[in-house]
């Protein structure tokens, strides 16, 4: 079985056929670094995260290019208002380039706290103005493009197939709300390739036309071009992105290159609060770096990847706490594996049986993947078969090679590809807990010994207050973190 | 007093005089990323660090600026050679910006490692193709370069002052070792503004004259305007970039805008191995991050400030190690201090000679760093005035009021301005401790009321092997981290 995509173009799952044999090139919409990270964010960059991983998993070669909008993004997200970044900076006073520092070092750094690997490369808006300069000159050249009055706007009934994407009709957007009526174009849904800049502008640079600053929609087109070529493999981006960025990007890219810019668009859907999306503008955001203060990075991704990516997830924090318990049980799992691995017999009666296990799990999860990224049946996956292995581990027929078994599944799927297992490591207190917690241990046997049950429990009581579990077992007393 | 900087240009100390009141433009040469940041790095960007902070200790409102050059670095940082960034990208197979990304992060990392703030904002030169194009074209009209064969160069005879902050005479270049024969040159020491690119050249732009990428130096000259203005008040930078980048900057800048390019030249020394330069190419270099395994960020600041920045550090792993005793003394008063001030008396008979202490080291500290950084003195000063309050704490006469002027001192100048303080903070060892410990006390406790020393002693001598020491006080037994 092969990798299937849901194709928001085609509104079809097809099977997924790259450009050239073994490598995929996908592209990203990036954030606008000019607030913090929320969980809107974090849903979309771990959708994209997930595919990248799964698709190096499955051999391909993976380029992933992902923008970071440092300029020309508009408080509306269409053509009108202030540019985002310039608005921030003036209410932080501040230069505008500290209020991209500022919020891609965050953005950066969530996303790493998140697990979510880097793509290949970032690409920035301001690093690419020639180039936009240059598409919106063969934009014009071609007839897709106007200027008026130093702004350049293009001209969305130039082409024919705008509105393929997201099903919107040139005919309903004369009337639609979502466009403010600006009687400079031509067209109500014209949009912005070149704006000229008022005089307080800060970052504008020289253009033909005036000194301004590129549209938000032409960086995306030019930089995905440059980087993935003119026909490229997989877009990616949220849903609420669909229209009007997207759409405008094959716009601008297809007018130019005349082929089709992307073969497979692919959309995450978002985060809702009581049923209303999350949105910086929305202001009911709850930020990564609050979300990481209380909740491990697992999970949240849990949260995230239980449900599918094209769904969109309601956000409670108790949805969150939940999936504590599904990330302890894999933890807990893991822990048994590598004690069996480190310390069990070599081979046992029910290695077999368990090596079993864990290929169909393997295979099952490879197929819900493939099957445009099932991660909610992967994560069931992986809960079932850890009742399935605790039972086998119960019974104490499993030997190295079992254990071995159980942990290459774990790390291959519940660490690499999703990232909901929690780092098996010495554990590690600043100080080592070890010698102290023998001594303890000692005193408490010596008390037991003398039949001073009292002080015993009581020391068993304390440690647990202190978030140490004692276990009495044949073979002595055991300790472990609770 | 006010600020005394050694002024490379002028050869002499001088009282710093900004351009603007109360303002600081500050830009320092930033690193090529294409490997590891090294201890080499580490001395510069302390040393800009801590004239960052001691100005806005001042008063100063400072914005300083700092590049990331992403393209344009030759090997032999001249003329010759590759681009650093494409061959390291060649050699890696991947995409120049996955080096540039990869080691961009690996810079910031480390340097946040280190202790040292970020810039106000970071410019990268890919950032900055159209204005130094435009630059280019500026001095190519002002008869100050020329066009052969799609590369521009910077023809050093038409600015007679080339050579006044280096002292290297032009005469002298003609037949100097350091500059290769280019027969496509009018002079020897003429330098590259823009180079036409080889077909397999992967970062390159259009421009008048050819598709190819800028020089290295061009890039500097133009950020620093753009951001700070044509006549700004500091450029730091390493002392091995006097000659040629910086002199290169000031002749391209000076020959467009007629105006001193800055006003105070800062360029911190080198860090040595047995005598030689510590650098990249001559592979003698210590990573940043390979320190940072071994040492505390504090005793790897407290090395690098402990040497002028003016004079050459002689690196050895001892030197470092050497280190952390001072900063073990900083790290033990503060915690003296910190427990008078949480539970000690409201006043003490020796406030007041205490007082009198800190104040004069606060004076004598501000003093030593307005004498050109003199970041030695300022620590010898710390280390002194730590035994006088040593002294003063264990005569028992100091109250709060004392020991929070001794907190002040040491967060304002030990911590805030020269890094070298470990943090205070409740200790946290994942697991609360406290809980564990007091009742391995109340037990040692209630042993040692048996008359069962040998116990007792053997729990002692437990937790001293865990890294915990108990102290049997007056008030009891209380314990503490080795």
């Amino acid at each position: 079985m092969s990798l299937k995509l849901y194709n928001s173009m085609s509104r079809e799952i097809e099977e997924f056929k790259p450009v050239k044999e073994g490598h995929v090139g996908m592209y990203v919409c990036g954030p606008t670094v000019y607030g913090p990270p929320h969980l809107g964010h974090a849903k979309s960059y771990i959708t994209f995260d997930i595919l990248a991983k799964f698709l190096r998993i499955s051999g391909y070669n993976v380029r992933y290019v992902q923008n970071i909008t440092d300029v020309g993004h508009l408080t509306d997200d269409a053509d009108e208002g202030e540019d985002k970044i310039e608005r921030q900076a003036r209410i932080d006073m501040v230069h505008p380039w500290e209020i991209v520092d500022k919020w891609t070092r965050q953005y950066m750094l969530d996303m790493e706290r998140l697990g979510i690997a880097h793509p290949s490369f970032y690409v920035r808006a301001s690093q690419h103005i020639p180039e936009q300069i240059h598409a919106i000159k063969e934009l014009i050249d071609a007839g897709h493009a106007y200027e008026i009055n130093g702004s350049v706007y293009y001209s969305v009934e130039s082409f024919p197939e705008y509105g393929k994407l997201s099903g919107n009709k040139l005919e309903e957007q004369k009337d639609g709300v979502r466009i403010s009526v600006n009687t400079d174009k031509k067209h109500p849904g014209d949009f912005a390739l070149w704006k000229k800049a008022e005089p307080e502008h800060i970052l504008k640079w020289d253009s033909p036309w005036s000194k301004g600053y590129p549209g938000w929609h032409i960086e995306c087109s030019v930089m995905a071009n440059k980087y993935l070529g003119i026909n490229f493999d997989i877009h990616g981006g949220g849903l609420e992105n669909k229209f009007p960025h997207h759409e405008c990007e094959i716009a601008q890219s297809e007018a130019i290159h005349k082929v089709p810019f992307c073969n497979y668009w692919v959309h995450n859907n978002m985060i809702t609060v009581d049923g209303i999306k999350m949105g910086k503008s929305l202001g009911n955001f709850i930020t990564c770096e609050d979300l990481l203060s209380r909740h491990s990075k697992q999970a949240i991704r849990a949260f995230l990847l239980s449900t599918h990516y094209s769904s969109p997830s309601n956000y409670t924090e108790e949805a969150i706490e939940g999936m504590a318990t599904g990330v302890a049980r894999l933890d807990h799992l893991n822990r048994r594996a590598h004690e069996i691995a480190a310390q069990g017999k070599e081979e046992g009666s029910g290695d077999k049986n368990l090596l079993e296990i864990c290929e169909k799990a393997d295979k099952d999860i490879n197929d819900c993947m493939n099957n445009n990224l099932d991660t909610p049946g992967s994560i069931a996956i992986l809960y079932s078969c850890t009742s399935e292995v605790n039972k086998l581990f119960d019974g104490g027929q499993i030997g190295k090679k079992g254990a071995v078994a159980v942990i290459s599944l774990l790390e291959k799927w519940a660490d690499g590809l999703l990232g909901i297992l929690p780092a098996y490591e010495e554990e590690s207190y600043g100080v080592d807990l070890e010698p102290i917690m023998s001594l303890v241990l000692d005193i408490r046997s010596e008390m037991k010994k003398n039949k001073n049950y009292a002080v015993a429990d009581k020391i068993r009581d304390e440690l647990h207050k202190a978030g140490i579990l004692v276990e009495d077992t044949k073979d002595g007393a055991r300790w472990r973190k609770a």
